[in-house]
């Protein structure tokens, strides 16, 4: 195994979990590298999860803020979460135990967008970051990194922290190097430069991480793979709205608002997600490209397909077979994928300039077309924004995605008014269900409502909603945006009381 | 006064407003140029509401849609709203008699981030532009256009137009020549290539305006003043206002957040914003910059003290006298303003390149942070969002200011939910009243609420605040951002029936 380190001073700093989990201390902020399952530290955090543990049997306080990429695995949030290890987490979690903490009031979370994490840790935002614990796939005679299968913050952690703790992981083909680009041009204000990336696939950094040697306070071995998601196969639901935005790509195409080749992709992650790329892979389109934060089973089909030419992200989100297939030919796949960190792969000037085809999923979307994607019944934190914000305001096409009911049917993904905005009618020009697409580019509101109804609402919701419009079009105060106050969140709060919002 | 039409060709085309306005037929889209009162033609949206008014006289259909760069005057929105000439109006809007069309629902407006309405038309997302009615302050031998006091879409319009009517204002000086800087760089993805601006001051582009002239089928000769804002003199909530975020930016540059010399400031429009330039003016800062929308009085001043080295904005927002002053010595302040075009002013790769600190107005915010900028009780629209989310998504800082009450007293800016979202959570980092100000960077929503209501709220809605979160704290679904949704919108609706939100 440790072949892989090849720094001879970074080989005397090799030690066990628990020794460098020894090095965190009770109110130290941790930025852990990580980014969906893909690339987070495996056994330092479970080592810390226990240290924590066995102090707080102890009755002492120890609780720490964990900084990350995006989610990461049972290993890190669940372990940490299960302990009530965190006091604070940022920027993104899906874990179930984490999010159970978060909604009992137990830790504090900040929903963060993607791209602003790192230079709010740079600007002094967040405070100072304590240590670093990334993961690694090798480390060469001279000290740089080979990077893991995600990038995430994992430059920003390595040059902010006071102290650095480095998992080697073995497991990790050691065909990843060469995959990633390191972008080391950016600067605080007013020292910043324009960033010449000028096609998804341009590789403008290197290909590894650098660390200040003197930093680094442990090195641990570990052989752990990456705790990946499966996907289901897309069921009628998810063909259907992947069948309607296949349809608008194409008319779009048609009337000369896309290239043949369209705009590079953006798809967020999960079963819709895969759907649509699923359907993109059995389409017409050849030749495209993907720029976009995960790299998940279904961009690998359209890449083996030839459909997609190339596809840069900030991690891999590949279930466990699809991995596999991504590792037994490395030298294939470093030619078309490009690994980033998070700030470039979701940085605002890059997704304007590319022109970014954003397709995301949603939690609800109201009939003036503002978007929830983070906020069960207003209130429960689900996971996070995300990269959702970065992409939508800046693409050049935004669409959101949802069945339109959840819950067998008792939730209604159109809401005369959603418990939380995450994305305002300014940045959501596409909204697509099972049952239809509305276009909402170049649309007042009640003409979006009229469109969203129509469109996208189940058929057994739609006529409460047609009746919502008509008596706020008769009796709100004003007929821009007509509403009723006193209803608009009357559906959330019915189910609350009643499981069922009708 | 024909002395500023050099082009012989186009002189050819000189015409009176009544015959311009007759090349203007119902349906057909106008972009007109104007940004605030500055910069809009004066004389043939006037021909062309009567025109539209006669017509409606004899029974006929005519009603067009109107683009614009942002709010115009009442010679433009006023004359063509009063004889309900507007199927549709976008990006922005400020005038009372246009305002009041919306609410009432006669006509469709839209309301879009300033820096997105110029790719929307090239996209093709609004559809074909018909007509563009631009005033300028002359016209070359070569017919190139010296720009008037707004740059604004003009760009755009006198290249996407099918036909291209001129308004040559001899009333503004011809001194403005060489004041402005217009990039042509711009391209539809995916030929888009990174915008070489790196200081606020920088000159990327041409003094000139170009157009086809075989388009131009109208050249109008007018004399006719901008009709600019009075602002009204600080009170001492404003000046409140202002002196929280003085003491604010001290705080930040004495911690090495910010720089000595700050990093270029955006501001709103309004009295609010230009109280807070006042108090910046008289503060120790020096050799500040600005990369904003708009000049307004405060910053001439600033400009004058040599608290602002440069400013560079989109339009000029001057009152009349700060006008006079300007227009008296245009080839000192060529020297240290540069007008361009909204894409420019308000491009998110350049607010993010630059650091922006950007501070804008608000209608309401509520106890998480999220911020309405746009509609009154939810329904009704009031002016739009503008660049204000262009700026706050992307701004090094993003601050929001308003006084704690309105009318009287009768409506709290703090309210347990905001009617509207325009700038979610995710966007806001520092809220401001008269009575303090709350630092949200790094704080979770229940910490954010504790700040918001210790710090912002006005001293009579505090109480009610602090128990509606506690409550909320107890009963909600979730402790994420606990809200009973219930009550969440109540105080809107209690003002509705009572004019009281208590």
């Amino acid at each position: 195994m440790s072949s892989r380190i090849l720094h001879p001073g970074l080989r005397g700093r090799l030690m066990s979990a628990d020794l460098a989990a020894a090095l965190i201390h009770d109110g130290d902020n941790v930025g852990m590298s990580g980014f969906t399952g893909s690339g987070s530290p495996k056994v330092v955090p479970q080592a810390l999860a226990r240290r924590i543990d066995d102090a707080h049997h102890r009755g002492e306080h120890f609780r720490i803020g964990v900084w990350t990429g995006a989610s990461t695995s049972a290993e890190l949030d669940g372990a940490l979460a299960k302990v009530n290890a965190m006091d604070l987490r940022l920027p993104y979690q899906s874990d179930p135990q984490c999010r159970a903490r978060i909604n009992a009031g137990q830790m504090d979370y900040i929903d963060v967008h993607l791209s602003h994490v790192a230079q709010y840790v740079w600007f002094g935002f967040f405070g100072p970051l304590d240590v670093a614990v990334v993961e690694v796939a090798g480390i060469l005679e001279d000290g740089r990194l080979i990077p893991s299968t995600s990038i995430g913050n994992n430059k920003t952690w390595l040059e902010q922290a006071g102290k650095v703790i480095l998992e080697v992981n073995s497991w990790q083909p050691a065909g990843l190097e060469g995959m990633h680009d390191v972008y080391y041009g950016t600067e605080r204000p007013p020292h910043r430069k324009p960033i010449p990336l000028v096609h998804p696939n341009d590789r403008i950094g290197e290909p590894y991480l650098k660390v200040d040697l003197d930093k680094v306070v442990a090195v641990v071995e570990t052989h752990h793979a990456d705790k990946s998601a499966e996907f289901s196969p897309p069921d009628a639901t998810s063909r259907a709205i992947a069948g309607h935005i296949l349809d608008f790509l194409q008319h779009e195409v048609k009337h000369g608002r896309l290239p043949a080749e369209l705009l590079p992709l953006q798809s967020g992650v999960g079963n819709i997600a895969n759907a649509v790329l699923e359907g993109l892979n059995n389409g017409p389109f050849k030749g495209l490209t993907a720029y976009t934060e995960v790299l998940q089973d279904g961009m690998l089909e359209m890449l083996k397909s030839g459909t997609l030419a190339s596809a840069s992200s900030a991690a891999l989100a590949l279930s466990p077979a699809a991995l596999a297939e991504f590792n037994a030919d490395l030298d294939h796949w470093r030619r078309r994928v490009v690994l980033r960190p998070q700030e470039i792969s979701n940085h605002p000037e890059l997704i304007r300039r590319l022109g970014i085809i954003a397709m995301n999923g949603m939690i609800e979307a109201d009939i003036y077309g503002n978007v929830n994607s983070t906020h069960v019944m207003g209130s429960s934190i689900m996971n996070g924004i995300g990269g959702s914000g970065d992409f939508a305001r800046n693409a050049y096409l935004s669409i959101f995605m949802a069945p339109s009911t959840a819950k067998g049917g008792a939730i209604s993904t159109l809401v005369p008014m959603v418990s939380h905005v995450d994305h305002t009618e300014h940045d959501v020009q596409v909204l697509v269900t099972e049952n239809g697409l509305a276009d909402l580019r170049g649309k007042s509101p009640r003409k979006r409502a009229e469109l969203i109804i129509q469109h996208c609402a189940h058929p057994s919701f739609r006529p409460e909603l047609q009746d919502y419009l008509e008596r706020a079009r008769a009796g709100a105060s004003g007929q821009h945006t007509p509403h009723l106050l006193d209803e608009a969140l009357s559906w959330h709060g019915r189910y609350l009381k009643t499981g069922h919002m009708r």
